[in-house]
């Protein structure tokens, strides 16, 4: 068994992902020594010691990071301003400060300068999930083969940057460092624009009609069944991530809407030379990722 | 062993779906005790000769259709019109003239006026498809516990479309009519909007500089994957869906922009609540789904 990367990690709201860090870290105790869980409930703690996925857990996230030499956030990124705010002046010096968050200008904005002096801050994002939240929701293989993107803003230590990525090949994942911006655009295209997508279109269907509504639902196989599973994701935590990364996303967006009303225009004028090439650019696009291996 | 419901079964086209059939047929010998394929090349025919998947090929349309008391339109959409006037003049009185395609009132359209009297046109729709084309890609387990929706003209002889229900009820496949208009807003909605999107969304990506371009691949199994399938298939199939289902596709898109540009709105002004209630719909619309076991 390899030493454990740190002493004690404090696990700050323990949903999915907080959940399957909390998992993988009790199973082969190779993310820490001692993992102690935060939540906003004391039900959620109760449930996670049920699941006997903590050592510890503490309702209160100052008394939480006490003595602590990693700790995560792991709640919507909606609350991080005021879990930073709680939590920095009980951070021990030396300590690295991590987080999971899908947007990272806004957790940089917002945590970064209520970062003590001799605390590391190593934001991150482990590119993994399912449509599933809270505790019992977590497995110890959700970020095996799966990115996990680092945005430690410059002069950040490299010790704790290493620690981070440590942790995280530890838990199955690649590891790859990126600018916080560049991240944020990134995954306004990958992740949160498909995302808004999926939950506009539900919502479309859902304002037909009664008895075309049934007949989506019953019929729903055919390609509207896709959009549902990535719609079915936690609201708060979506919430959160669209009002973080608001620019990017409105830019993707807006250049999605634009192509969807050339494709719109083409389809009314009757182009079909203009449709074919867009349905064939999909195409290439899934050949590429069947390349990559990432399909 | 159950009576063949055809004597001899025709298919104008041995794509997936086409090739899917064939596939049924010459297995079971179920459907029809002949199975004819037609195709666009004579490449095609001598890959389903290869195959075995049918008892004998025949370039010519017109042809292929003589004596058989079936002949199913498995060709793209857009190529019905030629086809129905190519083969009309061929169909023996008493035969049932059925169809596969994803529209049904441009079916009607196109091929209603040319069928002779005495043939029983039935055109129908099943529900399956993978994002695969071609005759190598069929598969005798396609149809199983999929719907396959008939749009019979008023008037249409019950025993034709009797006998093209029980053809696609041993294919495995739940049979339901529809009148024409609504079956095309409906598959709008659920099939035809969702393909638009995921084309559109691969090119919006496409469009990105090249380094982020790059990433999107990358990174693509943050819910952009989900996208990439979908729009991995056939760019004439789908070139004929868009251009044959053009008003229920172009409303439907309509409402879906309204909507997207809502959560725009939603994003931009920073509405909390609004955005949540969008996610929220979105999960009841897949706990539905899973209710009704289509998920």
């Amino acid at each position: 068994m390899a030493e454990p990367v740190f002493r004690r990690l404090v696990l700050i709201g323990v949903g999915l992902i907080g959940s399957s860090v909390a998992r993988i870290a009790m199973e082969k105790r190779e993310l820490a020594a001692e993992v102690v869980a935060s939540a906003r409930t004391q039900a959620t703690l109760d449930r996670v010691m049920e699941l006997g996925i903590a050592d510890r857990v503490e309702l209160d996230p100052a008394k939480a990071v006490e003595g602590a030499d990693c700790v995560m956030l792991c709640a919507p990124v909606g609350a991080y301003a005021a879990l930073a705010q709680a939590i920095a002046p009980h951070l021990a010096p030396g300590c690295v400060l991590t987080d999971v968050g899908s947007t990272k200008q806004s957790v940089i904005r917002d945590v970064g300068p209520l970062v003590p002096e001799g605390v590391h801050f190593v934001p991150a994002h482990p590119l993994a999930g399912t449509e599933y939240s809270g505790p019992d929701s977590g497995f110890t293989t959700l970020f095996q083969g799966r990115w996990c993107l680092l945005t430690p803003p410059p002069g950040t230590d490299a010790a704790a940057v290493e620690k981070v990525s440590e942790l995280w090949r530890r838990c199955g994942s690649m590891v790859e460092s990126m600018e916080p911006a560049h991240h944020d655009r990134v995954l306004a295209i990958v992740s949160h624009l498909p995302h808004l997508i999926a939950f506009t279109i539900c919502g479309t269907a859902d304002a037909l009609e009664d008895e075309s509504r049934q007949q989506v639902l019953k019929f729903a196989a055919s390609g509207f069944r896709d959009f549902t599973r990535i719609a079915a994701s936690d609201p708060v935590m979506w919430r959160d991530v669209f009002l973080n990364n608001r620019e990017a996303l409105l830019e993707m967006l807006a250049r999605f809407m634009e192509d969807a009303q050339a494709m719109a225009r083409a389809v009314r004028w009757g182009d079909p030379t203009y449709i074919e090439d867009r349905v064939r650019l999909g195409r290439s696009i899934r050949r590429s990722l069947i390349e990559l291996k990432q399909a």
